[in-house]
């Protein structure tokens, strides 16, 4: 069969799959506890976030001026949250406590096949999740950055994802005007920040 | 605040969010009836299939010929199956009979938020279900083409993307190898298909 797969890419792809994390042995061991954290106060990783509610993806080139530095090739963002949370945020608007979103970037790798092209993820170079547990973090939300462990440390509240998700999230510091299931869902409930509705407000446009 | 955000943009998102296709009412009512056809042999959407498991999302530039073609704009493709099924493949490497993959396509939106740029995803253009159902099919596996509607006809056997998943799919003619957390799976598990097998081997580096 001729094959019109860029051989070097296609081999790439493999070998980056079979590097990739492995799924839990058990999927049906779905975690319903709310996030669990270390003596010392690290968060665990849900280890089974790839089988909780799947929200988007956002894509990032290599012309992304911060990521081009961090990364130097295009990525992938999936975002995950956990089943309970989506439950409530789909009748609600907003989230509960103990919501947990999980924040998954992967490598973009680029292929083509029978006259498309395009960009497939590989393996996953970041991970972190946001967290919501109103009794332990004063404001209420807390961000970790898992490093290749199993556990990590709470990142200080003076780093700037706090301070940009706090002033540009449209619903409770998340960014669900990037979420097209629920941006509509928080819209027809009115859970929209006050400062994402200003926003809107500016970006539309002028009629008289 | 000053925004950084392109206001058009911007604006542009929220609407395209608003006309996006409402999630079902309860998150708890997760189908596990697998395929449901009509009388006159539709096969009935599974509406609530973003509450499935999510399985990857590829991206697809303008400059991809045949999207350029149909769309005029760069695109995402998500693909969601059914929970029963996904824990099989966890299982088997391979698929059950009943298997559901979905195939969503959204139009892609640039946006730039503090330094950062990037595409997220807008509205549904595209929609598409994978169906193992083997008393049903003489090949086990069919595509529908959804378009607007909640059935949608068989699409016929003679089209490209019956033809092209057999020849090209890494396990039981579906696109496994783009799936980063199922291929490791398969590949374990020994059920990678002939033909990916051999494009593999056409695809390493030469050694001695």
């Amino acid at each position: 069969m001729g094959s019109m797969f860029t051989n070097s890419k296609l081999f790439l792809l493999l070998a980056v799959a079979l590097l990739s994390t492995p799924l839990p042995k058990d999927a049906n061991t779905v975690s319903n506890a709310g996030p669990e954290y270390t003596a010392d106060a690290q968060l665990k990783l849900p280890e089974n976030y790839r089988e909780w509610v799947f929200l988007s993806t956002d894509y990032h080139p290599i012309s992304d001026p911060l990521k081009m530095q961090k990364m130097g090739h295009d990525v992938f963002n999936n975002i995950f949250v956990n089943p309970e949370a989506y439950k409530a945020f789909v009748q609600t608007g907003t989230w509960p406590d103990k919501t947990m979103l999980v924040f998954e970037g992967r490598r973009a790798e680029s292929v083509s096949m029978n006259n498309q092209s395009g960009d497939v993820q590989g393996s996953i170079e970041g991970l972190a999740v946001h967290v919501k547990d109103e009794a332990r973090f004063p404001g209420k939300w807390a961000f970790f950055g898992f490093h290749g462990d199993k556990t990590a440390k709470m990142i200080p509240v003076t780093a700037s994802c706090y301070s940009c998700h706090a002033a540009r999230g449209a619903v409770d510091t998340t960014f669900v005007q990037f979420y097209p299931t629920l941006l509509p869902i928080a819209t027809s409930k009115d859970t929209l920040s006050a400062a994402y509705r200003q926003e809107i407000l500016n970006a539309a446009p002028i009629t008289k």
